[in-house]
């Protein structure tokens, strides 16, 4: 390609509104332009990289034998409705009637219409296990579109379903894309971690979900992970252990005692007050909760020092949504912000503790009365009806259940790989008959890899002051000739020449023909991030050598015609 | 791909709406599934022959110099409103809000993106031509989707725009990609015709358009052309010569008489009545024409045994809409239905006179009285305020302006070219810097390919009472190997090897090594329409034979394997 001849406007700087390196350079090397909030056209050099990576992505994807499928982008409201997500989605989903009132919506995922292809056409366990995926166009209206393609509404997703009739197939195919997806972020050449992630509510403890987390730090995914035995975890998911805390003076006051502490409401001022570790106290979180449309209240104990984890807490409750209780809940329930306490509560409020408060230790607690506190709480003796389950976030300090320490790092999540379970097959009915002829519900996995997300994401991880620095396997060219001086037509001659017999060899090569200064020409080079660059300009005519730059470390070296083609066939052929 | 692993459902019976053979034959070969009225999704069978035609699209336009971009399905109603098509394009446009109450459409076409695009890129006559294109979803939310995805609602466009200096500069990309277009469908192997185009309103009489025709019985176009001078229009514009019709008595009355006719309304009931030919009599047409939000009214007159071309009209007329007038218009304006014509009409009635009607003869037309019509109207003497345009629908017998004879079809329309002016670089402010440092808005030119209807309309033209008969180069596969009995091993063996050294070459190969009978193997192979099937059965257990079927013709021969191999190496490689 001829860069005279090629769409991609350069911009020396980004808008405003683009605070993450992706998003900026993606503008400003001409990859993307912005249409709307949270849209984005591609242009050429953009296109480029994007068919580069569904080209691995599907090459992989056949390979553990998926079979690609295109299903339509508007879908029914029907089917959303077999599944109650019509109403679950809400405000994610872009909803539209058409000219003769049919519910429609921009599709934000696609399990409801994969089963619906499924129980049309597939009748027994013959046929399975199935994976069928597609990369299509999906639509989610996020309430704060941001980060460019990152987190953009409309965007590209690999998204496969597997179906099956027990378990263990289900695994193996979990197992085999789970493989699959390792080729695909290696060839794309990115450093990830495969993590434990969540799987929701529908999730038993027996299905799987893996993220493959890009460790960058505009990462919006927190990944708690060991070096030392290949621990590595979402963090809504972590199950870590806390470091041994200070026990304090508390083993002292073991016997329930009130104790005034007029305008302490913090952790830190009761444990100041009672000069005490933060974890010596208990921190109660009180919060709404829905389930089918009516309220409860839930108290969440947590030691001190430690964070409520949103996910598992919500696992656990199981709810259609939880706030924190609001000012006027807690007047109505007649509770105090800063002296909550799991003692003389309303029988309607459950209480959860969570699993790293010690049931026979002593914990100061607010007593449910303004400006009081009590101190010598001790679950086991003080309290019954609670449960105990995992609800706090992994600190740095915690060890992995191996025993090391954990580090944490922001993630950009762009693969997310999950068992589902029978949900959906039942939800809309699909099944098969088994052996013995009984229908059956079969179970799936779903698999997504968000394809402009990656993008985002490599260059996250690569780039530097001067621009992105192209992994060789999706970089949109491989090489971009220079020639310094359009009017030494015995340069220019060399170049053409050059040009020629790269293309000849199936290289993707740019030649940069433009009639603008060599500066720019270096510039928009660095700020494209081609592997390579060769100069044909002074030292050509001074030493007959041509000047090479590549871009990862950006090393400039000098090099025989002969020896810069022997160099770039080891590389890209 | 064997058929076993591969997903494929396919059916002995159509369901009932599918009434043309493309449709049907698509959802019995399992190329795609109904998803909701107007959507299909496409199955792994289906896929495969998208992809062959996008992959035979891209190559040819990239090789014509266009570049590939790809812009959001959902665009912002903003950009839509400053050229009108907001409004314009009515019930077509899925329209929807988003969470923030931003309009935003379900894309229809691109005009406006690809101009915004531009305005925000391009600066300089030095960037110019410059022509993008996608392959992307459309939304088109037709009143009466049918025929599959011939007139499906989602649909895959390739849709390009070329923007450019001067019509010199637009002439020669239109010329390139017209070029491309007769590439594309020579590749794919089907029968098409370039025929003359309406270029809508706004095409002047200088702006080319074309469409790519393909001719089947199903087609919603009707195409007049003539092998013998290679004359080819859409009926929408052709302009034809009428066979010189009949005189009749007519030249005897040149002097406008008022003749009694009641009850004769037709213009046969009128030409039975007066014993002259159809051609004597002159039709009247009273069309309500919506221009501004404001109805005013046009009379059409043609000749008798006319028909009139609404296409042609509409361009006359130049109106947002127009009807045939309601009884409560034509009582509301004192005129009779069946008594129409063009003299005592009130003055804010626009008459426009096809140019086939001859101004110096004399017919006979309604007098705009209950059972009264003329004789003896000369338009040239009798009437003053009126246009000559042509408006007439060519029929059989007329002739090309070349004078031979026309034949009429009905044809697929498969591609679309267009000269577009300047008019949306004009509405959206779109401007360049020419030579002078002037601002200047380019001229664009826009060209269309329908992805799914493309694949449909090969199926119409290529298909016989068994399947789908593929052309070689978009065939889901070009060879299926069919093994009579699993059971036999020495059969099975012989199949096996066969597949791998099949794959080996890089063909295209589905072994059908389902446990199903023959016979099911043998329709389902004539139903997909595989280029060859190959059986190993008897034949090669008696004779060391394979029967070779060339689903092109349905005829089978017996073929060693090396004869086989290098029929198909000449075949497919």
């Amino acid at each position: 390609m001829k860069f005279s001849q090629f769409f991609c406007p350069t911009y020396k700087e980004a808008p405003k509104d683009a605070v993450i390196a992706s998003h900026a350079l993606m503008l400003r090397a001409g990859l993307i332009q912005k249409s709307g909030s949270g849209l984005y056209n591609f242009l050429p050099m953009g296109i480029r990289v994007i068919q580069k990576v569904k080209q691995i992505v599907r090459e992989e994807l056949e390979r553990v034998g998926c079979q690609e499928v295109s299903m339509t982008i508007l879908t029914p409201g029907e089917l959303w409705q077999e599944t109650s997500r019509w109403n679950e989605m809400d405000d994610l989903m872009l909803k539209v009637q058409d000219r003769a009132g049919r519910d429609l919506c921009v599709s934000p995922t696609n399990e409801e219409v994969i089963v619906d292809i499924f129980r049309k056409s597939v009748k027994t366990y013959r046929q399975l296990p199935l994976t069928l995926y597609q990369i299509n166009t999906k639509f989610r209206d996020e309430i704060r579109p941001r980060f460019g393609v990152m987190r953009g509404r409309e965007f590209t997703m690999k998204d496969a379903y597997s179906f099956h009739m027990d378990k263990s197939s289900l695994d193996t195919v979990y197992g085999d894309i789970k493989l699959a997806y390792e080729r695909i972020f290696k060839r794309i050449g990115v450093k990830y971690l495969i993590v434990d992630a969540d799987a929701g509510v529908m999730g038993d403890s027996d299905s799987k979900s893996n993220e493959f987390q890009v460790i960058a730090s505009s990462g919006e995914d927190e990944i708690v992970f060991s070096d030392e035995d290949g621990y590595a975890s979402n963090i809504e998911k972590s199950k870590t252990i806390r470091k041994e805390g200070p026990v304090g003076s508390l083993s002292d006051h073991s016997t329930l005692e009130k104790i005034d502490t007029p305008n302490l409401t913090s952790i830190q001022q009761i444990s100041d007050f009672f000069k005490v570790d933060n974890s010596c106290c208990l921190k109660s979180l009180l919060y709404g909760v829905e389930i089918n449309n009516e309220t409860t209240y839930v108290l969440a104990i947590i030691l001190g020092d430690d964070e409520l984890n949103d996910v598992k807490f919500n696992n656990v409750i199981d709810c259609d949504r939880f706030w924190p209780a609001l000012d006027s809940e807690f007047e109505k329930l007649n509770l105090f912000a800063g002296y909550l306490g799991p003692l003389s509560l309303s029988e309607n409020i459950r209480v959860v503790i969570d699993e790293a408060v010690d049931l026979d230790r002593s914990y100061i607690i607010g007593a449910n009365e303004e400006g009081v506190h009590y101190q010598g709480f001790v679950p086991k003796n003080n309290l019954n009806n609670f449960v105990q389950r995992d609800i706090r976030k992994t600190q740095l300090g915690d060890t992995t259940p191996l025993g090391n320490s954990v580090n944490i790092e922001r993630g950009i999540e762009v693969g997310h790989i999950f068992q589902l379970g029978d949900k959906y097959t039942k939800l809309l009915g699909a099944s098969v008959l088994d052996k013995q002829g009984k229908h059956v519900n079969p179970l799936m996995g779903c698999y997504g890899v968000g394809i402009e997300r990656t993008v985002a994401a490599v260059i996250e991880q690569m780039h530097d002051d001067l621009g992105i620095v192209w992994p060789d396997s999706i970089a949109p060219f491989h090489i971009c000739i220079i020639v310094t001086s359009l009017k030494d037509l015995n340069l220019v001659s060399v170049a053409d020449e050059m040009y020629n017999e790269i293309r000849g060899l199936g290289i993707d090569v740019i030649y940069d023909d433009r009639d603008v200064s060599p500066g720019v020409k270096f510039k928009d080079a660095d700020l494209i991030g081609h592997p390579v660059r060769v100069v044909i300009g002074k030292t050509w005519l001074n030493e007959s050598l041509l000047e090479i730059k590549i871009r990862k470390g950006n090393k400039v070296d000098k090099m025989s015609k002969e020896q810069f083609f022997s160099m770039i066939k080891e590389m890209f052929t």
